[in-house]
């Protein structure tokens, strides 16, 4: 199983001020590869917290993809955390350099614009299509852009490169019915097949409680005859509605 | 400074069904009254990933927020994680038996939802006015349900026992130029006011880039000052849009 982790540098999140969406974006897109997304963390514009985020996660999973912290001003210390994190220097690369400078115009180049060619000693380029300014892989930490769209299209790029496995695939049974009144017999479900992920997760909709009953494994019989379990299990309480 | 850190038990976060909303809540709700929300964990339903992330955090934050797991169902194992990470027993409470004996019908009252009444031996309760089953509070450790509604009447019930501090205000000021314009100048205002934390964002709108710049502080003059004298950088470049 190959296996990673996110992690989202940005003050913004904590504060509230900003919603973020690449976690979800990124948990899809894993999932889709058959790479396991098996813990996030938020942390602040930290050195202290930067640095240990990294370092505690990189040995433990497979990937780690960090977003944000990679720009030109001064709040911008993701690139800085990574290389000590390493143990490694700051330097500046030939060809971002080169990127950034096709990019611009002349008058708009400057040193700060030009510190977003910085990247750690013996990182690779993730190319950035929508303003320029790369991303880069450190090993097995691969670092993009905070802005989504930026994000997204730097993921796009590395996708093909990396090693996934079978995509897990999904059935969701929702009904109106509380967890408690079928705990017992998913359970006994769950305990049946072992080898499918059985989550539970009630919801309110129309000031009603209800539950969705999320079933998760590689493509395989038992996912089908426990999702089927499932739905008889939930139909004698309610309609039961098959979701995305 | 009061500290906290959130951790969401889910699963479904990672797998990147759920679009998890309960951090942003909590961040802004904790800013409103003067909680620095320092870090946020997203960990899977996995006892080792609970217990490590609950130790982990418990001795660094002021208080710590766990949101999701505490249902009836198998995968609902926040509770056991809890009281393993504090090294105690689960013991049934008497009065969250009361309440969901109350809540509930007689026919609808089983073991499984009678299990939401078991808790960390010397917790104590968190009201639930959605929907019974309570949340609790673990010395500096606060477990909620993980269902938005219910999660936000758990922490309205809890939020006057919470000792904050001045809560921070923030100016946004943005403006259709990219960071790399204004990084340096931007960069001596922040050394000018150290006090004033100024993150600068970029964003998207429209198919431009642009960049909200957020100076965060106590109310104080240097706040003031400082965002007048961003409102002029930004103002050579371009438009300026003070955003809440």
């Amino acid at each position: 199983m190959t296996t990673a982790c996110v992690i989202i540098i940005g003050n913004e999140i904590l504060s509230g001020r900003t919603q973020d969406i690449n976690l979800n974006w990124l948990a899809k897109s894993l999932n889709d590869i058959g790479v396991r997304l098996k813990e996030a963390r938020v942390v602040p514009d930290s050195e202290a917290a930067i640095v240990g985020a990294v370092n505690g996660c990189r040995k433990l999973y497979d990937y780690v993809f960090i977003t944000g912290g990679i720009g030109p001003t001064h709040d911008d210390i993701t690139t800085a955390c990574v290389a000590s994190a390493f143990g490694v220097k700051v330097l500046r690369d030939g060809e971002a350099e080169r990127r950034l400078r096709a990019h611009y115009t002349a008058d708009m180049i400057n040193e700060a614009r030009l510190r977003m060619a910085d990247i750690p000693e013996g990182a690779t380029l993730i190319d950035n299509p929508v303003s320029a300014a790369p991303g880069y892989i450190m090993e097995n930490v691969y670092v993009m852009a905070g802005v989504p769209k930026i994000m997204q299209a730097m993921f796009d790029g590395i996708r093909h490169q990396l090693q996934g496995g079978i995509p897990l695939i999904s059935h969701t049974l929702s009904a109106y019915v509380t967890e408690g009144s079928i705990a017992d017999e998913l359970t006994k479900i769950q305990r049946r097949y072992p080898e499918v992920d059985i989550g539970s997760y009630p919801f309110i909709r129309n000031q009603k409680l209800g539950v969705s009953i999320v079933l998760r494994a590689e493509p395989s019989p038992a996912l089908e005859i426990a999702t089927q379990e499932v739905g008889v299990l939930l139909a004698k309480f309610s309609d039961v509605m098959e979701e995305a």
